[in-house]
């Protein structure tokens, strides 16, 4: 066995809540760790500064490949930093199995922002299934918070079912979008635009500028046909550029009038509970699946009798009747 | 133990592919039914269908109550029977637990339509968990297919969850509109109008008429921002009256087209295939969280802990790992 090289839960704790970056991405690996002897510490690091959570502003950004996320951030989090306000960037990208190599491709890809000392950019570790990232996330955000951070940015690629599980962890949530609908749409999820709060018209500098606004106008007219939203909030449409600085205070003004309006509607706080409950339900659902898709004689029945569903030769019904039997039996 | 009252399943298999409707009625009370004695024949009767299923368009129909749904179906699958085709209305609402009191409801509302020899309505049953009502749902589907319906209509109510279930067990999705967004949309859930193949407004008649042709055009150049579907098929929208009769025979030409298009495209059945996926998936999890929440220990504890996740007071990583050792505890 590896040597851990762990602290106390106390000490981790005392660390996050002090503020001390190296503790706090510490903290973030034992969180993010599988490993058996790690899942207590992690339990009591959780318990421990669950009181200090849940006072940050969460918002998540999605957009296609090209859009500009990166530098959107980058920029856009200088707005808030330089308002004096922590911030922290938690990156999620299901796709691609991200090293540590990655998270230094994250940080150079945000350089003024990592070199920020009220910036704290971390990759979300990829698991092995979606409901792990979403589990992993939700914690590295709740350690976040207690270490301080006001503004939790939480970033997906716009292409997977990565942005339905954000949308589901996060207060606000933010459409990076390109002037000129039609390719650069391609592979966007179906349904994001709807659940859209803020939708952003990205590179709307130089040439491009009257382009852009066309698109917000068209934009501002679809959104007015949307089912209205539990909020009471009605989505908006901005332009921004990254590179000339400009709309970048705004959209943090929109967001600003969103938060106040629903933390006084009473919408924040709702919101806030019920996605407690559906984590529950999520991290729940997500240890049944693996401990059933763990199990190598499930596994390898499955790998039979998926394809025969697939092509219409075996009854689902009869297939997971005969799965769960197998699951069961090997269980006991 | 009350009289069961069951056919072999060869006489089931034989009365559904001679297209007896009683037959098929009684078959799909078996599928339907929890009773551990029905679950054997209901497989048996499962695989001896499945070689002469597959061969309907499957059509999910979703809008806002209010909308028209039970008028415009009465309406528009005249037009399917008109032409000879033999029709099956499958009708989910899991809001209400249905009872056989409902069924009667349902063929009230579709009075004319329940009088055709070419169509078949049935309220799919409620189960106790979503997954339930659309495993059984997608079984009747498969019956009703087996029996020679050669379209097949599922319809949902437009404001739970039920539309996505419906969306993944169907080939074509069709939401009906009111002219004029606002109160009307209000409970409908977000992310739905980016799902719809064909977009309806409904009610298209007398002084209404203007005010819909006016709605159809803004929507259909939102239509026009939001991302390409998968299919290559540019969603449309299409007026209609119910009362007038006046557009049904163009709601089915474009159905036609449509599968004019992915039949030849191939995504048609890549589509089937990957919902065929699904439906093991979606099943496979049904069970599993069936059994867990029905576990008494579990249940208990949940009902303690589950508020106090809520309330921030415990930590999701926490309650969720305390609930699945009870479980594992009390099923070993």
């Amino acid at each position: 066995m590896r040597k851990r090289n762990r602290l106390s839960a106390e000490s981790y704790i005392k660390g996050i809540l002090e503020g001390d970056r190296v503790i706090l991405s510490r903290a973030i690996t034992v969180i993010e760790s599988n490993h058996p002897l790690d899942l207590p510490l992690a339990d009591e690091i959780l318990e421990g500064i669950l009181p200090h959570t849940g006072n940050s502003l969460r918002i998540g950004i999605t957009g296609v490949p090209g859009v500009g996320k990166s530098t959107f951030i980058e920029s856009f989090g200088k707005t808030i930093t330089t308002q004096g306000k922590k911030l922290a960037v938690l990156t999620i990208d299901p796709s691609s199995q991200r090293s540590k190599g990655s998270i230094l491709g994250d940080k150079t890809r945000m350089e003024e922002l990592s070199h920020d000392p009220l910036a704290y950019i971390r990759p979300s570790a990829s698991g092995s299934t979606l409901g792990g990232v979403n589990q992993k996330t939700r914690e590295t955000m709740l350690l976040c918070e207690a270490a301080g951070h006001e503004v939790i940015l939480v970033e997906t690629v716009g292409v997977g079912q990565s942005e339905t599980a954000v949308h589901g962890m996060v207060d606000f949530f933010l459409l990076l979008m390109l002037a000129g609908a039609g390719d650069e749409l391609q592979g966007m999820k179906k349904g994001i635009m709807e659940m859209a709060d803020l939708l952003v018209i990205t590179k709307a500098d130089g040439d491009n500028k009257q382009k852009c606004k066309l698109a917000a106008s068209n934009y501002r007219n679809a959104l007015h046909l949307f089912p209205p939203t539990p909020s009471g909030w009605e989505p908006k449409v901005q332009l921004c550029s990254s590179v000339e600085k400009d709309g970048l205070e705004a959209i943090w003004e929109t967001m600003d009038s969103y938060f106040n309006k629903v933390k006084i509607n009473g919408y924040f706080q709702h919101k806030r509970e019920e996605q407690h409950g559906q984590w529950l339900e999520e991290s729940i659902n997500a240890h049944l699946r693996n401990d059933f898709f763990s199990n190598l004689n499930v596994k390898s029945l499955f790998e039979n009798i998926e394809p025969e569903v697939v092509h219409g030769k075996t009854a689902v019904s009869f297939a997971a009747r005969k799965l769960l039997q197998t699951y069961k039996e090997s269980t006991n």
